[in-house]
């Protein structure tokens, strides 16, 4: 999508120099950077410290992370050794999981030399397969919006989205910015409703950002105001990410979201979640098999902004002595959400919804 | 209650002087600062500017303003300029109102030059029932800690509690705190997660503030993770303030608190709002009849704290060209709430309930 009016994608190899190149995303939206990493410790670093998250953008780093370790090194020991070290970098979105262990399958039976280029074109396809898969759930998802301005003509549709699902944490498109971007494609008007998303703030910082630079009307508010805004009719439907979705069709996404779907069921509003199938953990029953991550605490007592000066810094909001606890996701049950928007096609949430689209799965 | 090991109230009154001091809570966690406010203008520029806030206080501070208008000038024309002004600073909170409806009504009939002693006097006794109505919150609503911990002993009690409805909003104990700090007198082991409340986090900046000058065990979240918390099993109670209460029980508090009630009711986890009575608006029938604050979208765009070098700066976390909302109050409906914690008891959240407590209101 665009930034300056340039178009962009989050992340791109370089097959000749051995490097990829990504936007780092703890810079924005104050700065737009790029950053070249050229090792496998250099990838890991990157998703660990949130220069790149977002769940498809994460399993993408991961595959690309893999090449550059074949690259150093590309004995089985190596490999094992490196997919381990990217699957540990963070535990909840299985993307990252799901990218790796595909890696490794393709390489792994192949001579130890050919295993590099084999990685890099393996981690193209999963970039290429992301691209089309969000490309799709906008396709799909357009049609929740354009139904809502049919009943409702002459102003902009409402959506209320949480933390960043936009093609910042995936490779273009995004997952549940994909439908608003299909809908602006089709000159149908939206306003989006966008959640600060404490403690990382990834809705100020990046949604505004990306929205803003695509020209979508939007407007920032604090997490804890979407309640209010359904009570007050100002939310026509919620749509957000996932990082992990489980078989029975529960998500794990950014802390949060469980409340805005509470919301949204005691008002009456739909609540969506849009996700490639690479979200879908099929060995998980429900909700209670993601493990969360807790992160530092330091997110929570600091807050990260520009200066009046212009310089980015940290400012400490708590006292000294006060300590925090900073679980990263929460789960919502399928129960509370309206439906799933995945590149095959909107479906309950449910497994049986699940199934009726990944008819494959049926028998594994 | 303690700052530094020192007995404070958050507002008191120089006679002879003619002014009265308050603690700048606009400078708290990072700066302890007490202000004199010597004229009506500067009493209602602390309310508006939330040097002083908390539905208590800021009736409280209304109250000590008119005297200090009528010090100024005690005429009748004055006496309802400076009325007016001071109910104008600041909506929602009904207390204000309340306040200083009750000081003209007590010094309107008085000759001029007898207005301001009686005024004085009048806040003066505002203040030392607000203190003595929270004591009494504490008193009863001690008996609901005490009974969680009785069924769960050898362990803290969690209480979850949203922006800050402790001392700093009142004069003394505050609402929501005044049973945690009784229970923390009778040796009842509590613990206390604390909503930030964003956008101005008062969560983070005064309630982990007076809790760790008292001493009483606390951890900060980000408003996101109370709903997470409660599907783990780490809250047993939330008890939160209210700024308006409709005669049906339904509370305006401080936004966020909404989604918290949905929450807790998702996960049978009992919903408790502590108020003194000024708090109840007997001609609200409902919450809807309830006016919700818009505040400043600078509130939301940044956030204020400490920067590294000990100075305190707001520091910028969207991009320039993204707007904001900034609702200061939700409403949450009756039905959402376990019980009213009042001065004279703990009572179901409906008309009847309130009746039962306040039998007086009944041929109102």
């Amino acid at each position: 999508m665009l930034v300056e009016g340039d178009h962009y994608r989050t992340i791109w190899a370089d097959a000749n120099r051995g490097c990829i190149t990504i936007i780092d995303q703890t810079r924005l939206p104050h700065r737009f950077e790029t950053v070249t990493l050229s090792s496998l410790d250099q990838a890991a670093d990157a998703i660990s410290n949130m220069q790149v998250r977002g769940a498809p953008l994460i399993g993408a780093t991961g595959a690309y992370g893999l090449w550059l370790g074949l690259l150093e090194d590309s004995s089985d020991a190596a490999l094992k050794q490196a997919a381990q070290q990217l699957i540990s970098t963070r535990p909840t979105a299985v993307n990252l999981a799901w990218a790796i262990q595909r890696m490794v399958r393709t390489v792994s039976h192949l001579e130890n030399d050919l295993r590099a280029d084999a990685a890099l074109s393996e981690a193209d396809r999963i970039c290429e397969e992301d691209v089309e898969h969000c490309r799709q759930i906008g396709l799909h998802g357009v049609h929740l919006i354009s139904a809502i301005h049919r009943d409702n003509p002459g102003r902009p549709v409402n959506i209320l989205t949480h933390c960043n699902a936009g093609w910042l944490a995936t490779i273009d498109w995004g997952t549940a910015t994909a439908p608003i971007y299909h809908a602006q494609l089709g000159d149908i008007p939206v306003h989006v409703w966008v959640d600060e998303t404490r403690p990382r703030n990834q809705g100020a910082a990046l949604t505004c950002f990306e929205l803003g630079q695509q020209g979508v009307p939007h407007t920032l508010i604090t997490d804890n105001a979407g309640g209010h805004l359904m009570q007050q009719g100002e939310v026509d439907m919620v749509i957000t990410g996932t990082d992990r979705t489980a078989s029975n069709g529960d998500v794990a996404n950014k802390i949060g979201t469980y409340l805005k779907a509470l919301a949204a069921r005691d008002n009456d509003i739909p609540f969506y979640v849009a996700l490639p199938s690479s979200t879908i953990d099929w060995d998980a029953e429900s909700g209670s098999a993601i493990p969360i991550e807790n992160r530092g605490s330091e997110e929570v007592t600091q807050v990260e902004g520009l200066c009046p000066n212009g310089e980015p810094t940290r400012v400490t909001i708590s006292p000294e002595n006060s300590g925090a606890l900073n679980p990263a996701f929460d789960v919502t049950s399928a129960e509370l959400v309206t439906a799933l928007i995945t590149e095959r096609g909107v479906t309950e949430a449910s497994k049986a919804g699940l199934l009726d689209l990944f008819p494959e799965r049926r028998h594994e």
